[in-house]
């Protein structure tokens, strides 16, 4: 249970890319960490592109960087969405700011993109979106996964494993450091 | 990489659980180990309930108990198929003997039935198949994740984070003492 006592938001809205939203919510239950999932309203069954369900725990309004130790962001056309509510841009610009982790795969770099966090930094994402990333001020490589400081990023649903090996990493990294300094 | 140089089946036929079938390949694929789906057909397209895509890599007919570690079956509808093909129960009862670890998820109790295993063990599934798992002489527990010596059941979707440490844990055990008797 590496990451008990961590509190992980993973954003959700219709079209989620089925196993990107949920390997990475179970595979950080499997450690141990509460994840919550926020939509545009609380309690509302959102379905994946292939009609896996997930319902909301929260709003996205209801979400507090304070209360919040990581962000994930699935892919599939659900960021097409995500990315046009303030609460998140804000929220995604807060949560890079205190250096707390935020995985992102497939799509999810559109979100990103809107929340103005990318200039500089290295990411990759499908290649679909490549253009977006960089016309950003991404540096976009094309590796399974990528890290640069408190962002971690992957293509897509097989690069999960090798996503989640990286972000369960530095999460146990994030909170050795929290505990230290706590 | 705990299970690195360990080759693991997960069966797959029409109609899996989604994410009972996808959060368990990934997951040990995360660890290292190699993840194997066999289909009544080798390179065929099945697709979950939901309709996630999952590929076959061999079929039934290849699997060989000399060249498996472990054994993944699937919740969902396709338990139904499979439990039908000589090659599978013969494959369980052989891996059963071996002593070789058996994951089983939902409706995957009917493969293990039908193979004729589980007189005396102690199991869990989805309620819906409780009758015939204590019909076919199993002690049926109502738990998350109940393990049998080299046997891993749990109930259902929200179970997997359970399941899944249950099942990286006991193969972790198996291939320390793979290594030592090496």
């Amino acid at each position: 249970m590496k990451l008990q006592g961590l509190r992980v938001i993973s954003l959700v809205h219709s079209d989620f890319e089925d196993l990107e939203l949920w390997y990475p919510v179970l595979r950080l239950r499997e450690e141990g960490a509460e994840v919550v999932l926020a939509g545009e309203t609380a309690a509302e069954t959102y379905h994946g592109k292939y009609g896996v369900p997930a319902r909301s725990d929260i709003a996205f309004s209801d979400m507090d960087v304070a209360r919040c130790d990581a962000l994930l962001v699935p892919g599939g056309w659900a960021p097409d969405k995500i990315r046009r509510f303030k609460d998140v841009t804000d929220f995604v610009q807060d949560m890079d700011a205190a250096g707390k982790p935020i995985g992102q795969i497939c799509h999810a770099g559109w979100v990103l993109i809107s929340a103005g966090i990318l200039p500089g930094r290295t990411v990759t994402s499908t290649p679909g979106i490549r253009d977006d990333m960089e016309n950003a001020g991404a540096i976009w490589e094309d590796l399974p996964v990528v890290r640069d400081r408190n962002l971690v990023s992957s293509r897509r649903p097989p690069d999960l494993p090798a996503y989640m090996a990286a972000f369960v990493s530095l999460l146990t990294e994030y909170r050795t450091n929290r505990e230290r300094t706590a």
